[in-house]
């Protein structure tokens, strides 16, 4: 384990960036999300993925000089095709089409196509929040996930995010995968070599596993819920919402259809649409009532569930949103952790294109 | 049990609805949305609920005549105040405001206050599909939740519902509870005196449990997830996000301090809203896409995973709304079978007001 700074880890991001052929203004969009992701502690969605768009890029999967444009539009929605582009780069041009949307027509809600991974769902839904919009981010992507009933991988982790502004408290930050547990809390338990809850994951046979190996061994993490009795078709159904509001929506890849983030693995020769999806929304919250109003309420709202009384064992009720910016803070002073694996990675990468860590 | 035919059990409610003062139209469409819960298997939220509306009625707190307007509005948005009406009409009127907006404007969001329970999620989110729309349908309610780590109840069940509509496919129907378990099936299992699976209730101490008497005892339903290992954090945001946009937006009461649906219970006597809150969404596929290719690419997006492998002992994989459906088609031929102390209940209520059952 390393510790970095922000700077130094978001100067080797942008210049990494500049050296696959981003513009400026996209290597230092996209350095700014993978770091955010770094910041909150969302380590699995952070610096530790650049080699991983890299490798896209040299397979021709992610063009980094994109044409991103509105194809399609009304009032309150419009229709974005990523070009190829790095998810980073889309979809915060994706959210800006609908933020602009909401101050003219209440609320905007933009579907895209044609794009890649794009970091954390958090980041996107938060642009929101400065102009007193709350902000949605939603995106699907690579099958790890079975339905309930099912033993094949047919949707991603497909996170849902949504962003509401507040008054003197914090802003709400909901930011979740739509399974039992993320793919990144997986990988950490495989690396200690210990056992996963029941409930997390199944075998490639469709039954109940606690390998912590099980996704990798042909099984598949198991929608929110885990089984039947704990509600998983509840968690089955989210993934579903986000992957047709990302993808059937917009003209992106669905399903099983959604190209695979490693590159070692080829998408679908068939596609039945282009790239993966995303979605974002925005509501200006005075399109309901006044804002200071609105915020007041929420300060009421998340003082009351944060002053409520605990269950044994436990200090405090979390508002969502409050571990991530507790951790920002901290690291913001006291740096960034990288895992050894992470640091030789990236100093390889670095090495290869003449950028220092 | 006894089994009832549709039409004798809409008069029924028809004429109820009539006697306790709501306007023909109302009547109607009152015992619509209440029996499509009935069809639909939601037995929780049908027939059975009908005297509890009369009790609120009786206290004076359902208003059966009410000026049900548009308070506040955008392009895309609305307010709606529901005068204290039953949510069963203050809903489909909402939902209509949203389509017409989504006509227009592409999309239509529609923040409710001032109203009362509103049957099933499922029905307003339906009332889009005809239109090529999609439906969303948020409602928050009677706190019986506890978030994660607290002993409060602070929640209610809050429901998320969204329709799809396909071509030669069913529609996607997902209708849910944002908790482990929905309050109905926990009743079935204290009728039958069995235990309820671990992760749906906790005690009145927030120890896990799985008396089946939990709730009635002081303890809370567990938001989706059950315990922070499986992810009830994210239950509790999304049952949290329903909150915040049905009642925060609106002006509406949230959080503990949503009325209670029993009429022996009181509700808060310094409320921070008017009555309780909805929130509906339409938004017409063709503001992204042609029709015809979102409705087509549906159809795939079902048969795709309808037909995928299934689990051992499982014998095919279900689409949202898929269970729902199938009980409706059963019903109509069939009827609506009601458990003795139901038809109790609608006897003494019938005779009390003069209608028969």
């Amino acid at each position: 384990m390393s510790t970095f700074s922000y700077e130094q880890l978001y100067k080797f991001t942008h210049d990494m960036l500049l050296k696959i052929g981003c513009p400026e203004v996209h290597a230092q969009i996209g350095a700014d999300v993978l770091l955010s992701a770094d910041m909150r502690g969302v380590d699995s969605h952070g610096v530790a993925r650049l080699s991983g768009y890299v490798r896209l890029w040299e397979k021709g999967r992610i063009n980094t000089n994109p044409n991103i444009k509105v194809v399609h539009e009304t009032p309150s929605t419009a229709v974005v095709d990523g070009d190829k582009g790095l998810g980073l780069v889309v979809a915060p041009y994706a959210m800006n089409v609908a933020i602009e949307k909401a101050s003219k027509a209440g609320t905007g809600w933009v579907s895209v196509k044609n794009s890649n991974h794009y970091g954390i769902a958090g980041y996107h839904a938060m642009m929101a929040l400065e102009h007193d919009m709350i902000g949605i981010s939603l995106t699907n992507a690579s099958p790890l996930v079975s339905p309930t009933f099912s033993k094949e991988r047919l949707l991603g982790t497909n996170p849902i995010s949504v962003a509401i502004p507040a008054d003197q408290e914090p802003p709400f930050v909901a930011d979740m995968a739509t399974t039992t547990a993320a793919n990144g809390k997986l990988e950490i338990l495989q690396r200690k070599g210990e056992d996963a809850p029941q409930g997390w994951v199944q075998d490639k046979d469709g039954n109940s596993t606690t390998s912590s190996n099980g996704v990798k061994d042909g099984g598949a993490l198991l929608p929110l819920g885990g089984d039947r009795e704990h509600g998983s078709h509840k968690g089955y159904a989210l993934g579903s919402i986000v992957d047709i509001f990302s993808a059937v929506l917009s003209g992106a890849n669905y399903g099983p259809w959604v190209p695979p983030f490693v590159a070692f693995l080829e998408p679908d020769p068939n596609p039945v649409g282009e790239g993966i999806g995303h979605f974002f929304g925005a509501m200006r919250v005075d399109a309901f009532r006044p804002a200071n109003e609105f915020k007041s309420h929420m300060d009421n709202w998340i003082k009351r569930f944060r002053s409520a009384e605990t269950t044994p064992g436990n200090e405090k009720v979390l508002i969502p949103g409050d571990p991530e910016r507790e951790l920002e803070e901290y690291r913001k002073t006291n740096g960034i952790p990288l895992l050894d694996p992470v640091v030789k990675d990236l100093s390889e990468l670095g090495q290869r294109f003449g950028v220092k860590l």
